[in-house]
């Protein structure tokens, strides 16, 4: 049941407001709810951006709808918006919003020396933070969190249960970082001195930028020297791992489970579908697309799109795709051709 | 050496009494260990469920053998039953049964305000549990476990150390979480408002059903509205990704590093190997078996199997990966038949 | 920026001495930092193991380089020696040495009854040890780890924080567990019973040998009988899943994400690219290669050099991508074959 009611009704002309939108019908309908298409009971207010789900969201049991000018009907009392799914997340951010937290450090909290903590901060049970770390002002550190020693987080930042921030890492304002990731171990650096694999020292460290968001159980490594660094509001998904010496540019998308060998740099606006792999020192230009589980072996200029392993753009991909699927009657065919072919020669040997 | 010593030795009539069976031989036969057939030393006993292990155990060095009838012979003392693979699991759980905790809440727990402890619930130290928890008799949470507030978890469940579970998350009874998971945690959702990715808030929650079994640092997202939830009796290996709104129904079985996108839906009984991968939306029948690696990009009928990438049946699968091994010297012999044919169309036209 | 500042600087002679190579140029050359080539600043030291980068290196504004006699050129000072990526090892390590801790059981770690701890362990805040586990000498255990009963750590090792290791775990001297990592959690193993699957009681072990590291977040599970073993001197990156009776040799490489299902048997000195998967039982000889996202289904031989899905050698693989670039062409030119075939065919009829 993708729906969830609202803590208590409120009239469609006030969900209008929060949304900025242009209201048909009747302004006093109650909204109870709200709902995906499918599953709307009556009360639901829905929010459509597809031809498909207009259809169902007009004519099913919701109350009202949220959707745009294109999509607009008669049935039911709607607001019309120019983006209804950014709509969406302003009517539930505003009638949910985020938990708040006081102003507090937990007794059971574990603070070195010369920890600097900004106004407003909470510091929930159990958590350690280590010599001369500075968070900012409003930054909620949840309970079980390891952050070590030296370390600078921004304003307005949450960090949540069981992370751990290694020394020296930096993160800017606004940032979260999911349950149980872990942030600014070292690298997997090593070298063969004749009898063993060597630890290459790895005395980076990692840089995260503001508005970041990071998954759970996500693992991002220290760089050898310098630093890995993730670009602003760039957002990755649980599990993922990035190792030293990436560099991602700003507003990037990494799904679930994505994996970047080391020193990959990764521009502007790229978008990584699950499972995606791409190899050591690699270079994605702006707005590159890799589909779901591409390994990308070679650099991608920028505003290309990719899919398959080893990665070809996804045209090819398709292309050849829709050829494998032809593949075992095609070599049938070829056979049966050479046959041909062979009797042709023989008839035609016979002939001269 | 895949084998165990028991605690001491017991007769073969004893084990054959825990796992009904019928026993054929001595049954004074001490045995003092349980192997693989390959490791078997003097004094174990072996479990056989296939023709190629069964010669291995009658011939080896083991003391007796447990199989079923059809792989019956008369080297060694042995017992007949339907399930050889089920007998072990019978037999190991009677010799080692899970370990028992006192009815005890550790005085290092941090239990929140309004929080209903079950009877003989144990809490580990330095366990955090929120605001009005519900946690049913006999359950068993492990040190370092953050629990949030309104969760309801079932009786005879073990959440194990460093496990984070979300505010408002619902898990059944006899559910087995292990170390490092994280359940309920904001889905992966995000619009685009012209200046950057903005948070679609995630309001709907996540339900785990009876006697689920969730692996070592498997994450679970909380849904954008209404629930991810997980079928009774599923059993999910480490590092498994599941995300927003997703369904699975009743005793799948989800390999180690499968990742699940936004609102897959998936029947019951369904069988994923290792690292396979599901793209969002994309529904999934009754029975469905996917290989390892498969990445599924459309609807899977009830009862199909797939494999590769992009998905195809595995037959055409098959099919296919046999013909891509010849086509080197396909592509060649194409070469050939083209001159051919060229030559055989100048004779032509030098004949008309 | 991937250079570091030196704590302070140190003239060239003191670098060659750390990395006992041979000096040319000015013994005095002050050096400030350590950069690749591409990054260096006046006053940085670089180390260059390629043509391409010596170029760069003496070339730029580093002022001094460490190389290979090969790539010695005459623009700036600088050291020779035998491997220039093993010299980078020692001088940071020697300038920038792991950080050392006080042997030092934190009040607030919860130790167990009779657990025997080293000369100089180190036990952080809220670590949690069960009875009966010995930990040897100088190793340290970060905060919030969470170490089960009867396990055994070596000497040297560094545990750190949020790591579970479930009971009666083996660990040998010089071990590294990074963050999150769960080792020992019961396999995957379940048989149906008719009506669920069952648990098959997993009550094996694990077994870590010398100088293994193991990284963030990985999952290693417990033996159903006998033992999981990870070889001496083998190197796991982050996220990686090892299922129960897996045994891997000595001096193995497993990038991140490497999944291996159960019972795989690993020789010496193999490696793992990215996202590999093995499939279960299946033995890989001493000193193969698996390439990034390989999917290994079959034994590989020793020395063999695997990847693609379902592996192929590397010489196979590539053959056939190669032609798959061709495939949409190729049948365009099968069908043209055909027509001309016909009408070969035809004017052959006509003639006869």
């Amino acid at each position: 049941m993708a729906r969830v009611n609202l803590p208590s009704p409120i009239p469609l002309k006030l969900a209008c407001e929060i949304v900025n939108g242009e209201l048909i019908g009747d302004p006093e309908t109650l909204i109870a709810g709200v709902s995906e298409p499918q599953t709307a009971q009556s009360g639901d207010l829905v929010f459509v951006w597809s031809k498909t789900f207009a259809e169902q969201a007009f004519t099913g049991q919701a109350a009202a709808v949220v959707t745009s000018r294109e999509f607009s009907r008669e049935e039911k009392p709607h607001i019309i918006v120019a983006n209804p799914r950014l709509a969406m997340a302003v009517l539930l951010e505003t009638i949910f919003p985020p938990e708040t937290f006081p102003a507090r450090i937990s007794q059971t909290a574990i603070i070195g020396e010369n920890v600097q903590l900004g106004e407003g901060v909470f510091v929930g049970d159990y958590a350690v933070i280590g010599d001369e770390t500075v968070i900012g002002d409003g930054t909620i550190v949840y309970p079980h969190t390891c952050i070590g020693k030296r370390v600078r987080i921004g304003s307005r930042c949450r960090i949540y249960p069981h992370v751990v921030i290694y020394d020296d890492v930096m993160i800017g304002d606004r940032v979260i970082v999911h349950a149980g990731a872990v942030i600014g171990k070292e690298g997997f650096g090593f070298v063969w001195d004749g009898e063993r694999h060597r630890r290459v020292p790895q005395v980076g460290t990692v840089v995260i930028e503001d508005d970041v968001e990071i998954g759970a159980n996500v693992c991002i490594d220290r760089a050898t020297l310098g630093e890995t660094r993730i670009g602003k509001g760039t957002k990755i998904d649980n599990l993922v791992q990035i190792a030293h010496n990436c560099i991602l540019g700003a507003h990037c998308v990494l799904a679930g489970q994505v994996g970047l060998a080391g020193s990959v740099q990764v521009g502007n606006g790229v978008m990584m579908g699950g499972q995606v792999g791409i190899a050591d020192h690699v270079q994605v230009g702006d707005g590159v697309a890799l589909l779901a589980k591409t390994g990308l072996m070679n650099d991608a200029p920028p505003k290309t799109q990719w899919a398959g392993y080893p990665a070809r753009t996804r045209m090819q991909w398709l292309r050849i795709e829709a050829v494998l699927n032809e593949l075992p009657d095609v070599l049938k065919l070829l056979r049966q051709i050479a046959q041909r072919v062979e009797i042709l020669e023989k008839k035609s040997h016979q002939q001269s």
